[in-house]
């Protein structure tokens, strides 16, 4: 009889960090407009000041703020319209003292002015006049040149992966090529003699379709820079899964296979990955989820996700998801909420539940770990400490949403 | 001079989703695994039981329980095999009692037993004969055929969005074409006689590379079933503005337009809507966010967001992002985190500010609205509630990380 000796949940991710970081990347040059989620080959310099000019950002008159000074809603101060200045255009004007230009919100302003004062703190009289009903402080209603990025400027280090505000933030500096690393290649091989594809309409008895993986395949959709890459159904066969591997590792870079990852005799996975490679660890005290393995094949990361599908979706959860989405594993976003009933726990294991969260109730959805529906009839899951034998009703509980 | 009469949150909320609800959208035929994010248009009955047999979860022997009764580590009771269950083909084998068959995951069950023995918990003596050194009781790893969705079962309702979950539930249902709404279409104008494409190398002075169209179809992007439509720049002309409403109108189901959205001289876009359609509001009690129009032309949504970037993101953040993503506005995951430093800010208006969150702490980012760093400063942003008048250092806080 084999038994496992488990890794803890933060040593298993630590050696999983450390086999993605190593994941050797190719590298490519990607439309910044096509570069959502993808990681920067390069540090990323300002070539440009952002803006090239100082603006403004009301409507209003371009001024000297000392010209303001002592403006209130009862006394307005005088100042001469020296000329207008339209949007979207260069402009030479030189503010004089006792002057102001008028300008729109995106101006570019007038050498000698140092603040905007809104049009509605003015009042226009006949002629080219304006009555001041405000004292403006230095650099009010305006943007200087350089303010949002100085030429030269550090923006990003290489590694580091754009979001959407990063995205904005290269095309307004005119960066509209980028190197970066090219997606990452994730591929799921689902094993096992009854597993047949979702697309075979009429079963034998003693088929089942694919589940695994339909249901990572999607999780790794939703990601941003992330390739899903759907390498089908292989048999309980060792021949055939050895090959099927070898065969996958050309097209991936981290290897998911589901089912043949527990210590059974029909459990061929750890035995690939250490004639092909070598194991990290095999077994975690989570549950569900404990027969998992992980390992390097040729500076890949492989894993043996177990093939049960609430065990196959948490370990992909806790352990990979989040290097997926964000390269480490940082705090997760929760909602707050109080449990409505008691779960029973084992106290030395993580134990993962799916709940339904409703206005602050948080009620678990009891189910064995072969099932997929308790997934779909909540909305999302809470953990339970790894030295709590249980959590008792209306205990506050933090839920993850799917 | 013109002011804003401004529309509360949560009413503002409340009327672009009813406006959302009743944008018309067509139906398509899809294919299952490329159905992540869409909504259904119909309602979803299952045509077949999950799992169709009853099946085994573990490898071991399939037993009536009761022959099991009385065993445990120091008393195996002793059991006949009565032969083997392969896995992936039907089984017309009967247990007797007494007897077992030897199962592995996802064998089928041969009619007569109700449980299954893991192997760890037996002993095989030579011949055909085994010890079971546990009682079992009834259903104990096994699934039985309909636990996990029984036949006719309704599944999901008409206007349920389809889940990672979901759509591996439907395959396994062999439910490989859906009906569901065509993506949802949303578009964006950037207007601005100053404001230029992303692509445009050299700028000349007075000149800005497009913000606000990236910032929203990058945060769209990353949402599935919803096609973000990159609708161009059009200038601060009233007729060309129209006249992009109307072409942008045929392509689109939610059309934004950023800028001109105050009350100035060449605010146009409440006109506009105004003129082809009707209104909803403007102007919300937020901050960065005010000058906000919501309105509807031909029965789709239009708004009109705020042009300095800040304002934009944070109008699109509260107010349009939750109903593209779950076409509701739902509590919004957060991580707790300690406020680093005051903040200042006016009861009666809902404040948003742009904060680094690094292991629990969370530093506020200063800057003004019409610049685009803090965002990519930061990490997430935090709300200061409508009738606070700021937040005080060591302050509790919700961190909504980007």
């Amino acid at each position: 009889m084999d038994l496992y000796t488990l890794t803890n949940i933060e040593e298993g991710q630590k050696l999983l960090k450390e086999s993605y970081d190593n994941i050797k990347r190719k590298v490519e040059l990607r439309k910044i407009n096509e570069a959502l989620g993808f990681v920067l080959a390069e540090d990323i310099f300002a070539r440009e000041s952002l803006p090239q000019f100082s603006r403004s950002t009301v409507d209003g008159y371009a001024v000297l703020s000392e010209n303001t000074y002592g403006g209130s809603s009862s006394l307005g101060i005088p100042l001469k319209i020296a000329g207008e200045i339209p949007i979207g255009v260069e402009s030479k004007a030189v503010l004089k003292n006792q002057e102001c230009f008028e300008v729109v919100t995106g101006s570019m302003l007038p050498e000698g002015s140092d603040s905007v004062v809104m049009v509605e703190h003015t009042e226009k009289l006949s002629g080219d006049e304006i009555l001041v009903y405000r004292g403006l402080h230095e650099y009010e209603n305006l943007i200087l040149k350089g303010e949002d990025v100085r030429v030269n400027e550090l923006l990003f280090k290489k590694g580091h992966r754009l979001r959407f505000q990063d995205i904005a933030l290269l095309g307004a500096l005119g960066m509209d090529f980028i190197q970066v690393e090219s997606s990452l290649r994730v591929g799921i091989i689902s094993t096992g003699d009854e597993i047949v594809p979702v697309s075979k309409k009429k079963l034998k008895i003693g088929e089942i379709r694919d589940i695994n993986g339909p249901l990572i395949l999607n999780r790794l959709r939703a990601i941003r820079g992330v390739e899903a890459v759907d390498l089908g159904i292989i048999k309980d066969n060792k021949n055939a899964l050895e090959q099927g591997v070898i065969e996958s590792l050309r097209k991936t870079d981290v290897l998911l296979m589901s089912g043949g990852s527990s210590i059974g005799a029909k459990d061929y996975a750890l035995g690939i990955i250490e004639s092909l490679g070598h194991s990290l660890f095999h077994g975690l005290p989570m549950r569900p989820g404990k027969p998992t393995i992980g390992g390097i094949i040729d500076g890949k990361l492989v894993m043996g996700l177990p093939g049960q599908p609430l065990s196959c979706y948490f370990v992909y959860e806790k352990m990979l998801a989040p290097l997926f989405i964000c390269g480490e594993y940082i705090v997760k976003a929760s909602v707050k909420g109080t449990l409505q009933r008691n779960i029973a726990s084992v106290s030395g294991r993580l134990d993962f539940a799916p709940v339904n969260y409703d206005n602050g109730k948080v009620t678990p959805i009891f189910g064995k770990s072969g099932l997929l529906s308790p997934l779909g009839k909540g909305n999302g899951y809470i953990e339970i400490p790894f030295l709590k034998e249980g959590l008792l009703a209306d205990s506050d509980v933090d839920v993850y949403l799917f």
